[in-house]
């Protein structure tokens, strides 16, 4: 019987803060078949779009990059926050809601012309997508996918990843 | 040709702080041949003690065992710092050498007498490992195996971890 993998994401109104609807995916990775079918899911669309390579922010992006990579036999890519990369590092600012935010990559981790796919486990208004991509082309490197769990509708990340390939296994209210 | 998974170090001196020999797993993650040998030695490893869930500290823990439990076909349990799991959790503090930290899980992330292996890239005094150990005891889980990249001589991790299964894939030393 086919995995509805809906039903492995809990919901949880007003978290980190009030008016936010967080969509968890701990239960989804807690249970190995699950786990397994997302995985399976996001590997095939990294083959189907060529990748070379695997990259994904911290941290939960790890928990479905990493063993896409894995499957593929492909190399993994962190992308980190400030004070975690030992070696030298290009980064990226980017705003939040309040303040911003600074994400890093090492400068030897992605080679000119691979063909890299960025996944994540949420899309929701893409800062952290856009801060990655810039991120690998500045190092040579072509987004050839981006793929996320879960897509939330209404905050305009899929308009903000504009002329790059996107992929989300769900689709869910942000409300 | 045997993979020498040592040569996929890169070791920094006086990072993040001076007189720490910092060794920096990036290089391995980074090469699809490296990445791919590494995971299939824990996997075997986590196999042969028996898992049936694979936990791991954030988030180098995630690196290495997300595909671990992908491949076993397990669930994964991550461990984390404050404010990142939305649901009731279980924490434990532990000491570093100035102040201290507090790590948490979620209280149904493992089921009683399931039996769990915990993975991380590196083996130091092994406070987070213990930290993670007490919490899955405290949820009726069974520490299976426990098993790193490297173990650091020298800083009496596995001292700090006896009466357990403890395997590392690379010795080095620290200093």
């Amino acid at each position: 019987m086919a995995i509805n993998l809906e039903e492995y994401i809990a919901t949880i109104p007003d978290y980190p803060s009030p008016g936010i609807l967080f969509r968890d995916v701990t239960p989804l990775i807690d249970d190995g078949a699950a786990y397994q079918e997302a995985i399976d899911q996001l590997a095939a669309y990294a083959s189907e779009v060529g990748a070379d390579i695997i990259c994904g922010p911290e941290s939960r992006g790890f928990i479905f990059g990493c063993p896409v990579a894995y499957k593929l036999n492909l190399g993994f890519v962190p992308v980190r926050k400030p004070g975690k990369l030992p070696r030298e590092t290009i980064s990226c600012k980017y705003d939040l809601e309040y303040g911003s935010n600074e994400l890093f990559m090492h400068k030897d981790a992605i080679k000119p012309g691979q063909r890299v796919v960025i996944i994540d486990d949420l899309l929701a208004t893409g800062g952290t997508c856009q801060a990655t991509i810039k991120m690998i082309e500045q190092l040579g490197g072509v987004v050839a996918g981006i793929a996320f769990i879960i897509e939330l509708d209404g905050l305009n990340g899929r308009k903000n990843l504009e002329g790059y390939n996107v992929k989300a296994l769900l689709n869910m209210s942000d409300k």
